[in-house]
């Protein structure tokens, strides 16, 4: 039967009209000649390009209309899969590329047309044949999760690997993550890895490889120049800056969000540029503290998720927080309005947690800018009410910052000073 | 006793030198000769300044250092509350200024140095005498509530408040606002009033009076002018667009959030330019659609309560979800990752509420962009469990929109319908 996988409308007849099916190896003139093998497509692609994997290793897309030629190669090539070891190059400096999966590491569904993570870190790294000249990496699989499913329990397993890697040959770590919950991830590593001596990198795609405009390849690129031309230590996310090609972004990895579900340019580095910026042959340096504010490295690779937060809004129902009180969580990382306010309905909650005992932080879910608690009325009643005002960090590092704390802390004032200590660079002017 | 509220150090120092306390009325020569009242400071601000109210009615900031000569006037003038009705000039058009409380509705607490919400509408007026030249004014209180504790039932007031006057000769309404919940009133409003006849246009500030770069003033004047000189249907949001004073930004209510905690530009329209620009001379259009989407004036001013915000995370408790059911809550807005994603151990606690019944909607949590769930298996499940993309509302906008929703429609075929269909803007290209 036939593949089309993807192909509607004009683009389906098109293939149809020159009896060429998905997997098939052709030669197509337009403005270039292109040579390469016929992509599926997603189910809700336009019908006006069809894609071409390319023999080195990219995709293209091509518009129907401007194909002036097609040839099919007489012997037909299916896909195949690259799973052959690189060759070192004496000299390069290494690199330790950990796969976790995540759209970087998919491979499409022939029979779905869907996207799925099975791609290993060692065809990661075949697929994009530039990194062989600049580094020697060694790739390791740990796991193929889309990030919306990376748990704790991995980053803790993702902590520990890298640890196992303190004393080694590597200039480098870079870590293929889904980009859902990269900034997660970064964060946790930040704290439970305080201190390590090489730079961890991790690096996501927003397009999967079936799209021609795939990011994956020139993010994994840019992620390994920046380790191997300006290598300091800390953790990083490495993404595209924007839509074009021609900057990748290094974002401190405390200090960072997706904040666009879509764009190439998704993460960005909240109230900053990004710490540096990968041009073609540059690096542009804007940030020239240390990431780690601790001496030495001191590993705590421990966390507990009883941490709960808690955005409010109008209508917040405050039962909601006794709840949570009930639970027994051991934390709670509000998300305030402004420069740190919840509404006077909250009070009473929010003393009875006070009674118990629970770290009660707050951040504000402006994300942008500090939380300033002695401003107005409502930010000193609430600090008479024990929350600690989080200074600048944002919402999400703090929750993850005060499940790692919990880990590795149990006394109620030292938890209280190290959330406001910083660490990796969550806390900035 | 003599006061010096909120100055130390060497301004304290300057005021005692001198012989002057806070509400004397001076003058002094720096680069310029300044005659005003010397107002209180907060507990915080440096030492380096005095702030003089001008007889203008704005306030400066004066370095120390730089001031030549200081000379009291004879007869010190006490702070004077202006409470006199303003004269109305014939021919020029008539808006009303409800006053709900926030920043920009707010006094000094001469005890405490803090600034408590007092200011009446009146005086709102009153304090900036360029209104009188663009508009008459007329001025009313509906309460005097920072926006941290305006709650539901205030939307509801100011919505009843407002529909009094469909049938009237205003040619807009201003209603100041705090600003750390105004896009949740403005999205409120949108929806409850959709179709109404003149602009609703809520302005706020970030910098309280006694601030030498108070921004309530210009919001005020930039939201007369856009009601005055462009006056389309609506309801908009009327801030700085950044910390300089030459452009006012007017975001649509339903598309803007708070974005920084004390930035003066903190509102910012997700995803696109402002709607408007109000500059000196000119207004600059970016938006030319019908802000309403629907047919004539159709007021729906109720609401219910009954509706959580997720925000997922990794770590994130199905049991807290589990108890939101328990809870009796009729809809749940997920703030997912990426595209609309969740993690798969939220799965049965998710099955558990779509089969009771419970309206499941899906945000991003990456606040800009849309949510699309048919491109990973991760979002395909999530649909097949019954939750409903919302393509890319706002997250807090969905959440006010479900209240809004649940107040006025029963059966849940059209809950969905009424929550996918765009009402006010809510949903963009």
């Amino acid at each position: 039967m036939p593949e089309y996988t993807g192909y509607v409308g004009q683009s389906l007849e098109f293939l149809k009209s020159n009896d060429i099916v998905v997997g098939d190896s052709v030669k197509i003139l337009s403005d270039l000649t292109y040579s390469g093998i016929v992509m599926p497509r997603y189910e809700h692609s336009d019908d006006k390009h069809i894609v071409l994997k390319l023999n080195s290793g990219y995709n293209v897309g091509l518009e129907i209309e401007k194909i002036k030629k097609v040839e099919k190669n007489k012997t037909t090539q299916k896909i195949v899969e690259k799973n052959e070891k690189i060759e070192h190059s004496q000299g390069l400096p290494k690199i330790l590329l950990l796969s976790t999966g995540g759209t970087i590491a998919s491979k499409i569904d022939y029979r779905t047309g869907a996207v799925t993570p099975v791609l290993t870190a060692e065809e990661l790294n075949s697929s994009v044949p530039e990194l062989a000249k600049i580094a020697n990496i060694d790739a390791q699989v740990l796991f193929s999760e889309y990030s919306e499913n990376i748990m704790p329990e991995h980053w803790l397993g993702i902590a520990k690997k890298v640890n196992e890697f303190e004393k080694s040959d590597y200039s480098g770590i870079i870590i293929a993550h889904g980009t859902d919950t990269m900034h997660y991830t970064s964060s946790f590593l930040s704290f439970a890895l305080a201190g390590f001596p090489i730079p961890i990198v991790l690096v996501g795609s927003q397009r999967s490889s079936d799209r021609a405009s795939s990011d994956a390849a020139l993010n994994l690129i840019g992620a390994t120049k920046f380790i191997t031309e300006s290598n300091p230590k800390g953790v990083y996310i490495v993404m595209h800056q924007d839509e074009n090609d021609n900057t990748i972004a290094c974002h401190l990895g405390t200090r960072v969000r997706k904040n666009h579900t879509s764009k190439r340019g998704a993460f960005q580095t909240i109230g900053d540029n990004p710490a540096f910026i990968i041009a073609e042959n540059q690096i542009l340096k804007n940030f020239s503290k240390d990431y780690f504010k601790i001496n030495g490295y001191q590993p705590k690779i421990n966390l507990d998720t009883k941490v709960a937060l808690v955005k409010y809004h109008p209508g917040y129902d405050p039962n909601l927080l006794n709840q949570i009180i009930e639970m027994g969580f051991k934390g709670i990382i509000f998300e305030g309005t402004g420069l740190g306010h919840i509404g006077k309905t909250m009070y009473e909650s929010v003393k009875k947690a006070n009674e118990k005992g629970i770290f009660l932080g707050m951040t504000s879910q402006c994300i942008d800018g500090r939380v300033r608690m002695t401003v107005y009325e409502s930010g000193r009643d609430l600090l008479d009410l024990g929350i600690i005002p989080l200074e600048n960090m944002i919402p999400e590092v703090a929750l993850v910052k005060a499940m790692w704390v919990f880990g590795n802390y149990q006394d109620s004032e030292e938890i209280k000073k190290i959330m406001l200590q910083n660490i990796a660079s969550e806390l900035t002017d």
